[in-house]
């Protein structure tokens, strides 16, 4: 079953939009890719397309566009830039839609080293992000620990999705649309603020791939089957 | 091979630390129960041993005493008597001692959330030792992420554990005692400023195991071999 509406995913053109919008594409959703150069947009569709074939439900456009044209958003941009697009896309973002951010922010995007994260007033990312969005809005964590050279490659990611939400249906629609990559199981991580961990655990694990020369994800044991369960 | 040293759990009353020492006395290892009260370190220590066999390598003693013994440390208290503990040890702990700091700052320590964490001022509970421990002690941020329960129960445990510290001798001989523990894998996460990391993972798997009732534990995937192998 299809989710039933596009997914935009602004910032797609970076590595770990392109490869979310490469897998949802490859499970027959419909994409909108989003990047402040139109252009640039439609380029990375293109090669979405050429990579899953012709069928592919798989266009691109200029991050507004993209927000504007659907009610379920997905931010995949660098730190430094994350404000300031809430900012710009927030007269756009429909009343009732989900916005999944899957940004780190990341010491590098302040020059720092990868491996380290910043402060965010907030707590993360996320949570500068439900604080940026119109009122009745949903902000949903998820997908940050979901390396992009993993999402880009063929076969399936071994790796879960933890989703963090203080809106539970929101979560839910987002631990589905976690579920349709191949490999992935989508565990409620409970509410918004635990997005501080989720960003966290991405720089331990880039500070892994540097150390071990890897492509390091997490999964989750010890827990019963009804929690990978997406209802 | 044994570690060449006992090793004392200092707090090895509470569940973690009575956990790491029935896994440790199980591989054949020397291991010293620490506590406040000496007959309860006593109590434990027998217990332990009722569990093991007549063979097993355990006793108890009052903390300060369990310190003197040996040169291979565990601390396993909660984070309300963390400092507090550490300036009572200070004296007793030899030069060139290793420290193995599992404590997790949680909220639950002031009276909050088991699910939450302090801001602890150095970064984390295992940088605030650094700064207790006389110099020439190596602190090592490790076990945090392995859960009581799975400690106490039979068999393997499903769980990596991830090994933090500046002194990269004292991470490896960590890391072989990590792999004593039937199931675990052992990785070298880097230095110590990451156990800021690793704590708050703790306090994630404890809202998972809330959420979902489990025994949570992590797993990194996407490493080659040689990143869980110990020299």
């Amino acid at each position: 079953m299809n989710t039933s509406r596009p997914i935009a995913v602004l910032g797609g053109t970076g590595p770990e939009g392109f490869g979310l919008a490469l897998r949802w594409a490859q499970a027959g959703e419909t994409v909108i890719i989003g990047s402040r150069d139109a252009q640039r947009a439609q380029d990375a569709a293109e090669k979405i397309k050429q990579r899953v074939g012709a069928s592919a439900k798989i266009s691109g456009s200029e991050n507004i566009a993209a927000c504007s044209a659907t009610d379920l958003l997905v931010l995949t941009i660098p730190f430094e830039g994350h404000a300031a697009l809430l900012k710009q896309l927030k007269p756009a973002i429909r009343p009732g839609s989900i916005v999944i951010d899957a940004t780190v922010p990341l010491a590098a995007s302040v020059g720092g080293r990868a491996t380290r994260t910043l402060g965010v007033w907030q707590g993360s990312a996320a949570q500068q992000t439900a604080e940026l969005v119109p009122k009745g809005v949903s902000v949903v964590a998820a997908f940050q620990n979901l390396g992009a050279e993993l999402l880009n490659a063929d076969g399936p990611v071994d790796c879960d999705v933890i989703v963090c939400s203080d809106d539970p249906n929101a979560g839910q629609v987002v631990r589905s649309l976690a579920t349709k990559i191949p490999g992935v199981r989508a565990i409620d991580g409970g509410k918004l603020e635990n997005a501080r961990i989720l960003e966290q655990i991405t720089a331990l694990l880039i500070g892994l791939n540097i150390r071990h020369k890897g492509h390091s994800g997490i999964r989750i044991t010890g827990l019963p089957q009804a929690a990978y369960d997406v209802m």
